[in-house]
């Protein structure tokens, strides 16, 4: 599998975890248990198992580099591809793929995403092998990940006919992507047993997928390789070209139109740690749920995340809450409204408090 | 009424402001609201519209000396009674009645707390106008608040029959001072409109309570004449002399043991601010019942008080809970568990956290 590749999509910026996610750091570069690594070298290491470091590459804007070599020091600078813009996923993994596939015309590419969390890193290496075997028959194969509730924030999978077995791990057909449905819809897709999470993770040779583009967006296809080949030397011009081209996901670009996708589905206890209710759910918890990073006292307090830098946060008599204290900021919610952290990011706006953002 | 002292009592310390009040800075000292005054400075500030400086007079522990120094620069030491040791009420009241008498024979005292609030200085202040002159007759006057809910924090006193009305103002006698009564019984208080709050404000000169003092507890005030003797030439012998006497309130070792006492039911809007419930009550709120002490966001969150020092505290969907920020701690509480704090303190002592106590 010399020619296996792992293309790290790591140019999301967000502020679903403000205030510890800022514009500068976000969420990738964030260790949400202090103790531990950053997302973005977790997934790295867990990349480690089957990839050596100069098989592993690296897509991003340019402000993001030198935060990836921080975390990451033993990748080299030419495996961290620069993204001129943000353009959504579809450009910068069309970009990625030229610039790999000039490098390797047989490479085959495994995307993933540089912000999420697998706790069955075995199962998860497994499938991965698998897939690039159904790759190098010219395949796209994506990793649905197996729905454990009714999750509205995530776009499903619908899986078709089993095709094939490798390994003792299934490959379908993909019948649908779907986008987010409502609660309903969510919890039908739960009871049927039919429809995967899609994790965003896609494997298939840089040939085909620049075979896609070249079928579905040739212009987009165009500019991309002229921006490939002047990417590191005259980035400005870069730049200016890559801002005229369309932005759009992988998904919508290329994934809903393309026939013949197989998804294997797997249960690889994966998260996409979108908000601090995820990263509760993901980190030990002590007797009575709560989560404490730092050294916190919580009394009388159930299924609560507190996490504090330097202070000492107290809280008492508190159930289902989010406590994030930083060095200039505090974050106060309950779980179920982390998701209006946005409404802050706003309002700091409105105000003028850039620096908080 | 040149012959008219303010008493005011500093001595207390206590942990339910907690993260803001320690130790070595007690309620007392503290900025409720950042941007106004101590509640001492308040207290100061009250007395003024009727004292000179140079009759009001402080007694705390020497530790607190300067800090009332510090906060009310216009009183001079020799206003600073020094408790050597605390051993409640009773004994600091003697003590400074037994100085202030040596500088004044006749000295009229009006013994007052350092740390409560009263939105209605101006009938607090012909209150005490009035208690001066029933005092002057050897009368041991006291005000006691209306009640406006059946609280079961405060101590309650019983109204007799009108005695008599000067300018306006009723005065009666004392049926009985009670101790906090449970829940049922406050109400019961509320609704028969004969019980007023104990506010510990006593009026009298300071002749009668040496006197009642000689009666009731001989030994303590024959330590007390001598401790005055030395306090501030000999202060260690001082305090060792007094750390013999007994421990014990002006309530319990004077006031229900004396008859014939006077009350004065007042409306003053008066507040021990005994939490940070208390706290919220008494300062100015937005159109949804929040008090935002400091550059806060308050997003979707309702009857709230959020205090902060130097960081942005952002808050999302919250009801009745107080967000207090200092240096090094943060505490977050519904506010009706607020007089827990208590126990965020034993932990912080059981983890030898003591830097935060």
């Amino acid at each position: 599998m010399d020619n296996y590749y792992a293309l790290v999509m790591a140019g999301g910026s967000g502020t679903r975890f403000w205030p510890l996610s800022r514009k500068k750091l976000p969420k990738q570069f964030l260790r949400l248990d202090s103790r531990t690594d950053s997302l973005i070298k977790l997934t790295h290491k867990r990349l480690r198992r089957m990839f050596e470091p100069t098989n592993i590459f690296y897509v991003a804007n340019p402000d993001y580099a030198p935060l990836i070599i921080n975390e990451i020091p033993e990748i080299s600078e030419s495996n961290i591809i620069l993204e001129p813009m943000p353009k959504n996923t579809a450009p910068a993994i069309g970009l990625s793929a030229a610039v790999i596939s000039k490098h390797d015309e047989n490479a085959v590419l495994a995307v993933l995403p540089s912000d999420h969390y697998i706790k069955n890193e075995e199962l998860f290496v497994q499938v991965l092998k698998v897939a690039y075997h159904v790759a190098l028959d010219g395949n796209i194969i994506t990793i649905g990940i197996t729905p454990d509730r009714p999750e509205t924030g995530f776009g499903y999978i619908k899986k078709g006919a089993l095709i094939s077995n490798i390994e003792g791990i299934d490959i379908h057909g993909v019948e649908a992507f779907i986008e987010k449905p409502n609660r309903q819809k969510a919890i039908e897709y739960l009871s049927t047993g039919r429809y995967l999470w899609n994790a965003g993770i896609f494997i298939f040779t840089a040939k085909k997928i620049l075979q896609e583009m070249d079928r579905l967006m040739p212009n987009t296809l165009e500019v991309i390789l002229k921006v490939r080949d002047i990417l590191t030397k005259e980035p400005e011009k870069a730049r200016e070209m890559f801002s005229e081209i369309q932005s759009i996901s992988i998904d919508y670009g290329i994934m809903e139109k393309v026939s013949g996708i197989r998804v294997i589905p797997a249960d690889i206890k994966w998260s996409d740690v979108g908000s601090w209710g995820a990263v509760r759910d993901i980190l030990s918890k002590d007797s009575y749920g709560n989560v404490n990073i730092g050294e916190n006292i919580l009394i009388d307090c159930q299924d609560c995340i507190v996490r504090s830098e330097n202070k000492t946060v107290a809280i008492i008599g508190m159930n289902s809450i989010a406590v994030i204290s930083t060095d200039d900021a505090i974050l106060v919610t309950p779980l179920e409204k982390c998701q209006d952290v946005k409404k802050v990011v706003d309002e700091l706006e409105k105000v003028g408090k850039k620096e908080l953002i």
